[in-house]
């Protein structure tokens, strides 16, 4: 599937002051995720070993909110304030990463845990990358 | 992109009663178009001429929402009540289509109206494809 | 604790097509039965049997995303499409009375869900009673 | 109205490393601010020289979807990772004051932006005293 993302940004009838292929990018992965996030949370409670998951439960659930919001605060070109949106895309980066970190520890178990671990990862690299040309 | 929702619901530990190609070509749908229509809504905000677009805004806005909110709940493989997730379908369709008429009426003048649009449409269809497998 | 929703309602720049007094009651239901709904799913995650609340927890969180979108588009004066907002409102009191009835069955042994039930029912209750003020 | 947040968090069946007091009014505070954004947003919309007000509009809008997702994260107490919510709150703090500071410069104008900058300086209070109480 390609994405509306970019043809969004490219049609956008005001200046935007960030690097638009990052800013797709970036929220593209966060669309994704969340989604990914939302769906490993559900896989994990259909496990018959939940009790053991509630951890990665709960983690899936936080990252795939902070995810969704981020996605929507960046769709919007507000720029009024690139504090709130640095801030946002860091606690966003360590949300993915320390979801990505429990996720994968259940890799080896759970073949959605892995593939979640590595939705979150894109995700952290792509917060990062934007946050690395904000700089 | 490639999407990771066909590979969470292949790996996903437990049945599902529904058509897993159709089921993740609507998540990808929906989170698409959420996507889309958060983009939208802002991109009118920055038209010169707001004002002949807050019906516009505030159709992307719903459908944002009703869209994002059927993503989460076709995530999650409950199956307890078959007619909440047809009856949620059934108005996220109407949702789209509505967005996607109003969106269209501004397409010759904004070419992101005229992608939302698309994105609506492509929604609904893929909406009601899934309506109809469950039938 | 007053929510503003009422003042907001009262100093709206516009027409509203509705009862604003049941569509205040009927926001702030929305609103707090999605908050309650998130607080017993993550309450059910931690009880030592959390094997035998996996449904619970789920319809929680479809509960939560289906309240918060609905408050939201009712928040949005739209009227463009009162079917929208009346099979929204439909769908929603649907998920709140399965949401309670799931909850209600554990009540006795799981206080958090005695309460999450109750908040479900009063917002069933206001989606209906707002619902048979547009007919 | 009472709100269930409170009871749900005295009935939480383990332990909350957070002064549940500040907690509960702190989650209260962000769904209550929440969505006054939202309200505020489609009030501006309908306000005749929304072109004035795009910023506003835009401001409430990332102030909703921020709020939203901090009031859950804090409604489940995973506490696995106290860096994530405390930097939470501290970007929904800031959203919220530089929302508070935007509405009330239409204050004097338009009573519902008044009423906004009232709950976005509340909701800013509670995260910055909960904060403390982390420290």
């Amino acid at each position: 599937m390609t994405t509306h993302t970019m043809p969004m940004l490219e049609t956008y009838p005001a200046q935007i002051n960030l690097d638009r292929m990052k800013l797709a990018a970036t929220i593209d992965a966060l669309v994704e995720c969340s989604e990914t996030c939302t769906a490993c949370a559900d896989a994990c409670l259909s496990e018959g070993m939940v009790a053991g998951l509630t951890k990665c439960i709960r983690m899936n659930m936080d990252c795939a909110d902070i995810c969704a919001a981020t996605a929507r605060v960046l769709s919007r070109h507000t720029g009024y304030d690139a504090n709130i949106s640095r801030m946002l895309l860091e606690v966003c980066a360590m949300a993915c990463k320390a979801c990505a970190d429990e996720c994968a520890s259940h890799g080896d178990m759970h073949e959605h845990c892995r593939i979640c671990a590595e939705s979150c990862r894109m995700c952290e690299m792509a917060c990062r990358e934007l946050l690395d040309s904000m700089a």
